[in-house]
């Protein structure tokens, strides 16, 4: 950020009064502009034992397959958030669950919500930003090309609680992944 | 938002190339502002049968009482950013727990979490955002000076819970508020 989003001048980084941290301040209208972290929310559309999944057609991790999910909006629920993107990127109609996953990933400044879901029809395909679009038994899910860490581990939570028979809500915090190459 | 932050441009509301909403996006320099959601994040700090509220010494809702709560920032985990708002507005420690509620308020675009927490120890006191702090057992709760309608729905799931012996994670949606002077 280098210019003021009110005023057109250009802003500082400084410490607000009363504040802790350094905020990107405009010096000639006083705004201060905060940046927050941003909640991307997803479903795991479920139709009998097979679950839908998507391949992306953009990136990040373009070709690679990942639960439909994306940027919450502007004055919608997570549950609408979570229907809205599978219906965007698997032109599937889905009755929204319970909440299933929370997953801190601080490092990029995102909350990742998963919720459970029920795929209405069979009538979904490809929308924008996915090459294909599939359903996957368990041992059908293609895990070394899944798009994101916190997918996978959402999948895995979610085989796991269906073998037990119950789901529980589950949160946890993802640390950025090892530099390419590390052994 | 009126000018670009990254070149100080005017910038137009419209629809971009493959997206679905109107988006801030500069003609000059071609960069599109998102606005997203903001999570608030909380927590109910516990001393024996007793929990921790805050006086409010800020805008909105000056003087009413709340539980420790805020915005959280960049680069932090939901955990991570309950225990900072709490050190903040009530100079207390707390072991935080699990998360206890999530409620969306689409109408301000939120997303509210929070936690259950166990107070360190009884060394708090007001922080710069609060005029007062406190223990509060059940029976002394402010019903009517509650800063926030997600707040005092936290707090009744808490006592309905804690009477029934066994919590469990809530989530809802808060509908705009009805019309001052309404029936």
């Amino acid at each position: 950020m280098k210019f003021c989003s009110n005023c057109g001048a250009t802003v500082e980084l400084r410490i607000p009064p009363g504040d802790s941290l350094p905020r990107h301040v405009c010096a000639t209208c006083g705004s201060i502009h905060y940046v927050n972290p941003k909640i991307v929310v997803g479903a795991i559309p479920e139709w009998e034992d097979r679950i839908l999944l998507c391949r992306r057609a953009i990136e990040p991790r373009h070709g690679f397959w990942t639960l439909p999910a994306g940027f919450m909006e502007n004055d919608e629920t997570t549950a609408q958030a979570a229907a809205r993107e599978t219906l965007e990127e698997a032109c599937a109609r889905i009755e929204v669950g319970e909440i299933f996953t929370l997953i801190n990933v601080p490092h990029i400044s995102q909350v990742h919500i998963v919720y459970r879901a029920r795929l209405i029809d069979l009538d979904f395909a490809p929308g924008e930003e996915s090459l294909e679009v599939g359903l996957f038994a368990e041992h059908e899910i293609p895990w070394n090309e899944i798009a994101f860490r916190s997918i996978a581990l959402t999948l895995q939570h979610y085989f796991d609680d269906r073998r037990r028979g119950t789901f529980r809500f589950r949160t946890s915090d993802l640390a950025p992944p090892p530099p390419v190459g590390t052994a």
